[in-house]
């Protein structure tokens, strides 16, 4: 069974969807970007596969093993006290008990919340799972947490916009459709990456029978604006990963090409305030 | 017994120290790092332990358990197909064995080099350990290596002028007896992190039986100069680490303060190219 304190945790994640604002959610990949985040002070953080599949070496789309996907988690879990939601993709595992030894897994790395998508692995003949199997999955997930007796955060994805699904009309009748069927299956939350437009995020919020999770891409509407929308959770996704790959390889260049160390010396954290960050963490 | 591409490596990256110019070596944390030095075209990479550790949750100085440190090595050298040389500290054991078992492990890695350094870990009643000591630490390192039959290009550091030990001359004095009690003991390459200023480093060039490492500072003299004073390498150490978590704490405080999502999806690496950076790596 899982500890007092999770318990409490995963209780108080779950109420950041339903309080008076949006909750914004940055995406860590490791365990520094996680305590920068929890330091800046977001009051939950969640892992974004894609930055957390490159820093350990691996595309995204679950080439990571799992069980490095799970120690990367759990690094990022116990270096900071709020909650962490794990993105563990289409679950790790094609059958329900490979699923069930993951969301095990990820409960025990001290996480309280996992995104849970509709896309089949690549390779597979369909982009996405059929609605009834992908019900039969969270209610695999649902039972897994209950019998180690957390109210895991479940936040349940269709992959239908980032695949592009049909024509318009067809694509958003799919992810209505399919989050609905998500909600009844017990998700807490309805995560629909790919869309970025007021309309297509206000007919959502509508029509669908739980809070709404959207990624934020650079034409994503300001978190205001979400908010007034109806929006309940807007995540980074590996925007910010990527973000630090970036100025990374442009540190690397000046340095190759033009002898620079400015862009690693000049106005840049400490030594000490780096270690600062990770004294007495990771307990 | 290693295999011969690790040996080649080995031999690869010594000749690295004796090639027409200076050696300028980007220390990595993680594999995406890694892989992004290696793609701007450094020929060679290191650990920073620094980095590494904030990756992992830890501060720096040996906090990090070794089996952590072993497996963030081993992601970066796998990762790359260049050289990688992995910052161990003071070797992560106090005892002769407990040495030699973090050099097998290391070497296991795939890495074809280590840093050594002679700080005693912290909360120890002097900064140093004896040279004789170190001496015989040194000795170990190199039997071990022998013993799986690579040449391990060890970069044996004193920490002389980063603990300010006695004045400017006993200091200079100090680094300069350390570090060819070191050569003496079989170490490749010599590093004195903490000099700055071109005239020790114009002595210490002169006065060290080996090649001189510095680590690069916003004070330290541009690559060319460096190789001028005949420096034959220079490292990062975990300044390009520290500007990643400086870009990461930027965009949070951004994203947090004002909702801006600037900072992390204009001008940023996508991820289609994260991914290619990874594709048919880890192997």
């Amino acid at each position: 069974m899982v500890s007092k304190s999770q318990k409490e945790k995963a209780k108080r994640f779950l109420s950041l969807h339903q309080g008076p604002r949006i909750l914004i959610l940055p995406n860590a990949w490791d365990a520094g970007s996680a305590r920068i985040f929890e330091v800046v002070g977001f009051p939950a953080i969640a892992t974004t596969s894609g930055g957390v599949a490159v820093s350990l070496g691996y595309p995204d789309g679950e080439a990571v093993p799992r069980s490095e996907m799970i120690d990367a988690t759990h690094r990022i879990a116990r270096a900071v006290e709020v909650p962490v939601t794990a993105d563990i993709e289409a679950g790790y595992g094609r059958t329900p008990n490979e699923l069930a030894e993951t969301i095990k897994e990820v409960i025990e790395t001290g996480a309280v919340g996992v995104n849970l998508e509709d896309s089949l692995p690549r390779g597979s003949r369909k982009p996405l799972r059929e609605i009834s199997e992908q019900v039969e999955r969270l209610r695999i997930a649902r039972e897994v947490a209950k019998a180690v007796g957390l109210n895991l955060v479940i936040n349940a994805r269709t992959d239908v916009y980032l695949h592009r699904v049909g024509n318009e009309a067809e694509r958003l009748d799919q992810a209505i459709r399919r989050c609905n069927a998500w909600r009844a299956a017990g998700a807490d939350c309805l995560f629909v990456p790919g869309v970025a437009d007021r309309k297509t995020i206000g007919t959502l919020v509508t029509a669908l029978d739980g809070p709404l999770n959207v990624m934020i891409w650079e034409s994503t509407p300001a978190p205001k604006v979400l908010d007034k929308l109806g929006v309940r959770r807007a995540s980074t996704a590996s925007g910010p990963a990527r973000a630090a790959m970036t100025v990374t390889r442009k540190i690397a260049d000046q340095l190759l090409k033009t002898g620079s160390y400015a862009g690693f010396t000049r106005d840049v954290m400490t030594h000490i305030e780096a270690n600062q960050l990770m004294a007495g963490h990771s307990r």
